[in-house]
């Protein structure tokens, strides 16, 4: 960034940029306003990935918007998270698409090679909290990761999770996705030496308070090198899981 | 209850027992009013034990009056939970008491003989559970139970859990206590075949809340036979423990 | 277990088992996965019972799959909690299966006869529990247990409890439902002497919270032997109280 | 309020009061200002009652000085409540003053014969519940009420509550006071057809959340006729019990 | 009831009644079991008022069920409260009932005339309070009491209320209703002389949390005389009122 | 308001106004009741502005009686909050209204011409915010405001924020609005030196609970100068901007 | 701000400024870092006052030395909020500090002429609310503002309030503060045309959980005009009002 | 872990290990058992790093026997947090021991040199935050990291923040320390593009609720890469962040 500046420093200095310029450079918006949203250009360089859509709560119209705005811009792939089947198939009309149902989240353009340390594990302790590891998966996927995936592990049945202690035992980071108790993350921070993402899910009834018993219990989790994040929040556990997987 | 009141009537039918006492007998209290309290004298024929006393909040001069009255009515063997050492030393001076210092838990007269089914084990997630642990022991050794203790055994580091599998796996009922995010009784819940009480503790900080993070994983076990008792409350634990190790 | 892996040993000892064998036998997993979920075919034997299938959040297709490698691997009885009208009369097209509309649960195969220690009396304090206590009677009576129903006793009328004192005082374990203030299992634990198995329900509104005024209630229950299940799990109360019923 | 409004018009019609005069007699205050508190002299007439002291975070001398100025404008009564034992120390030195420890509430002047309609009930759960109940009792007493104190009749052993059934059913009000699970409040509704003002208490421990326990249970409470103060307002309870046993 | 025992006692004395038969009466029960719900018979009787149907979650078979027992029983006058227009209609078919839509409560049989001490005023904060306000109202009515309404004199536009203060000031009890911020009680609370029922109400939003807010402010109510019931609770308050506007 | 109460007075004195008119002018209420709402006419002189209308629970029959007793009374300005797009169009039929969809709130007059001390700017996080944004944005013009909007600048991309330096900086008031971690308005507040507003929205999942985690960081804003309304209540911001921008 | 980036351009085209020094003025904090606390020198200009510390937590060692740090650049009025009586005396040592005790607040220089528009109201519910109200008041005066207080005027009373209607009616500003219900916010929005800056305080026992009740109430006024700041935080509702009372 | 059963299981195959003796190995615990603690000798091993004492809750005598164990066991770093000043001065006679008093925090042993990928740096929002800061920075230096301390440097005076971009946009990881509203975490983590760790602290008062505010703030952070740990943890949080920092 400094950098940056010296080099507008010297065109002032130089009289290749004018005052005015400079003053107009430094205040530049690195994004375009299409109104109702600011689409950042300058993020896919300065943190490393093409611009995220969160789907919900936004109109197939507005998303249009920010996709042709994108796509003018030059990013090629783009990934849109908590989209209905509805507007999938809006947007489908106009874009190359391609839509993970249970995860509700799409990728426009291509999921690249993994390119990752090594292999990020998505651990689920039940059958329901699949939709929010699938939503994970396509994320770390689209953003240049090897993922192995294990399902219905549950503590309640801990030889399920032993059988398969290898994969936990090589990740390079694991994504513990556990509604109710959310005890996975607790036994899996014991289990293995790598980075591990707890993500709360609002599976359960009653005092599960949706999805608040597994958050305190992962927030509490005995077990150290155990970070969490929102309820239900997929896409959040595999950007994280990207960026640790991707060190220098 | 039934043959009671059968008696009473044919008393009344053949006249030796009067209209009026009668009615006093179905009405007659089956304890001591003493004032601030009232002992029940009856609890040990209808709930099979003897009365507990609840220290907590109550003042020696009060517990001594207690224990004066059940002693007059022949009750030998008391439970006081919720002692503090202070309180502990007063009695001492004037009754044959007994003092667990972790537990804050004192009986005066004779622990009895094991009478139960099998063993109640005693499972701590940490160091610092043993205070609910030892209050849970004293209890339940006091109602007749044979009680193995295994400590320090929490789901982070679960081969020390997995060390004591056999004790686990042959117990009659299973007490497990933890706090922070409560993870020990899905696990144990899963590991065994007799019914678990769990109790959730208020060891943590932040967002354990006092207990309640380790209330709510608990609530939510995905383990199948998992019942929960109040926060810290060894006693309770104990007392459904043995009830269930003493089933006809 | 331990013999289990005395039989390998011996086995790898004798030669009849090759080391890469036997390491694959004592890692090998004692559960089929058909992808969206790990079946576990020796909860029968560890656990004493078939497995449960969680209807909620499930497709008609996955139940479908579920049950199917169930009866492939010999699981005659099956239970299906949390059952919509629509998934079952869906899964009733292909499977031989009985419905309870009120308690939202079903089974596959016979309910057995009762080889449990005594009867399990299953008590509500209103009319709108009945949902959940259907579902705790008929998850009792598939688990080989003598149910007695009692409806509607709340302890505003307490005289309608006392009607029901002779089930409730011959016992082996009391499941009591309640939702509002969740006083019928205070009540109940101070006149029976066998442990009582409490269910919050989430009946009520207002300051009920969704079943957290009855949760507090019954966690706090001044009358000792009184263990808590979560909101509205009725299955979990009559799993706990069968293997009360069934203690050896 | 409309006859004093006609007089003072009268005045002004008739001269003997000036314009001016009867402005300010509209807006003049019916207390007295001594900086620190307004203390309210007409009260006594507007709502039947002496003024109250509310001890709690008042200093020695704030108390003594609302004292004088109650004294100098002929207000002989005077209750003060949640006053400490020091501060009750501190004000017996100057003032004709009567302490109740257990309730740490205090009396100048006499307390009144009772003029109330019938006799108002104070009932407790527990022994830890006695000094909000000798909050009750105090203040009942001191605003002129016949009241009966039965303590330590919680649900756990009902026969306890119902050795005192005739006291309940006769009773005009009763007051119910319980922390915990506050069944007591319900039970008694279902019993007695008068008024119930339920008091929840901080009594308890872990998941009673300082009273929040039996707050929820007693808003909640099935039984009609069920009203509730806050936790640990044994004063509220009694003055509106006490208003009740006036009514005209 | 002491004289009930008595007679029952002199009958077995007397050779009337056989000791078989006096058991079963003390311990026959004064309902009527229709499987699904108690329908109390004797709380005419014990409670002064017809039993009150409590329409939310029952189905319009078992209302009928419910009716056609209280009727055959002679109860005359029925309440069913938060019944669905729906659930009207269909009862409409078969029995006189009239029908307050706003306030979704319904009567079967005549409201008497009036019989209580003076008049119960009905306050509301706001319009959206009016279907809370209407329950209370019809039950009052019912209950045998005139009462005055005052509604949308919340204390944002406190001379609102204040062309109201005859009224407020000459009633026997007031019941203040609002939802959002509840001040409205605390304001009546110190403007008049009897006792305030208040109610909070589920109106609002946001930071309303469902009517916690009002509810908290009510019980934190810094006027004497204020008790609270549950959220939206229109007819507990009514029925609470009733009670003190009928003291013998 | 002294002067009224003079000229009332003075009126009494000479005999121009009767005793009686004098006490009925005293009492007579600024407001005219339509039954189910009392429609304040003298708020316009009390406040400074017209009535608004809350549209939310309201029948259109209602608000139509509103709106008539407005017009009759000469009141020609007024705002519809909270307007769902069907009553919207009910209204239309009947009255002359301007209806803006996103922030469900319509007009019926003209939007005077700004007239207070500066601008105001509104700034949302995100573009899900805009829906409140817009009610706060037509309710600060409808009270006489310039205002400046500037959408999606929430604080994860800093410098889109850093781009409107100028605007917030110039502002005389800001409102922020944002949901999930409510730190826009920290960040705004250190930036300015004027009042903020703070708008926490329900924008969110998981943890957000409803808009509770913004409104408790809004709260807690370690920045000087930052006051919060209720959650998603854009017109209560902007109605305080109002005030605060139209200071004498 | 422009401007000032302007005039390094300039120097750096007329080479008065080299190129570095360009970029370090460009990025030079207006701090000065003295290890533990980063001393904002700027913030005068920037926000318009002095700088405040915050004196809870912080040392008395760490407090002089930002004192140190102020008083070396020229600040020479300090506010330090939150000072123990201690800490405060230990500064008094080197510092000429005045202190008010009810507010834990002190100031170091002259507390300026009032310069703000007109008189900034502070209104407290009652006498324990004043230790918030003085540090209000403390803050407001430091800032340049002309204050009126009015303690003890609860809306429990509204005639204490009434009888102040004319300061309150000409107020510029008014700050409520209440604990418990916190009523006084809405009656006081209701009643004045100024911004309400509504303070909830931790006063209060049982359901006000720890002024959690007061912050619900006065966020949901139903009040225009109202904006709340943090449970107990009188210097911040000061710093708004004054900001306000200030506006250009 | 399979090369160690291949080992026995080779053993068994040529008799050089005894089938007991094998059974013995495979369940032979890794830990050494003192009574009180499970003391973990292998999870050097099996996760990288020497054990932690978590000293909160541990008596000088406990901590002393787990110390003489470790050592025994050859492990010579030991890190202990959570230590009070008396406990340390207490160890110290025994154990050359080095303390941070600010953090609580001890090690015995050496601080290894820095052999992680980069830096780890930690930013706090304010002053108070350093004591959570000072437990991270000891524990990250003691895990083999290099460090960078950037304190009070929270989102009210963004460009003291901006001040340290550098440092910032060049760290591997990044542990974001605030109470309060937690803004910190999402402004971070919308200016780097490294993972960012954050630790809610229970700096504030009031609403903050004990951190609840940050922690909410926290988990619903608006910036992608964000996750957090328990308030309070800035050793969890250290921890994450060296496992991060030491990716293979």
């Amino acid at each position: 960034m400094n950098s940056d500046i010296m080099e507008i420093m010297e065109g002032v200095k130089n009289g290749t940029i004018s005052t005015e310029d400079a003053v107009l450079m430094l205040k530049k918006e690195p994004f375009v306003d299409i109104g109702y949203a600011s689409v950042d250009m300058h993020r896919n360089i300065r943190q490393g990935t093409a611009e995220v859509i969160y789907g919900a709560g936004k109109s197939v119209g507005q998303m249009e918007g920010i996709i042709d705005t994108m796509q003018k811009n030059g990013q090629k792939n783009i990934l849109i998270t908590r989209l209905s089947v509805d507007a999938y198939e809006a947007l489908s009309r106009r874009f190359d698409i391609k839509y993970n149902k249970d995860g509700c989240i799409a990728t426009i353009g291509d999921i690249p090679a993994p390119d990752g340390i090594g292999k990020i594990v998505i651990a689920t302790a039940g059958t329901s909290d699949i939709k929010v590891a699938e939503e994970a998966y396509i994320t770390a996927s689209f953003l240049g990761n090897e993922v192995v995936r294990i399902y219905d592990v549950g503590v309640s049945g801990i030889h399920r999770l032993f059988a398969h202690l290898d994969d936990i035992m090589s990740a390079s980071v694991v994504i513990a996705i556990a509604g109710m108790e959310g005890a996975l993350a607790s036994v899996i921070g014991g289990l293995c030496d790598c980075p591990v993402i707890a993500v709360p899910t609002s599976v359960g009834y009653g005092a599960s308070f949706e999805g608040l018993s597994a958050l305190l219990s992962m927030l509490n989790s005995c077990a150290s090198g155990v970070a969490v994040v929102n309820i239900d929040n997929g896409f959040g556990a595999a950007y994280s899981a990207s960026m640790i997987n991707h060190m220098r």
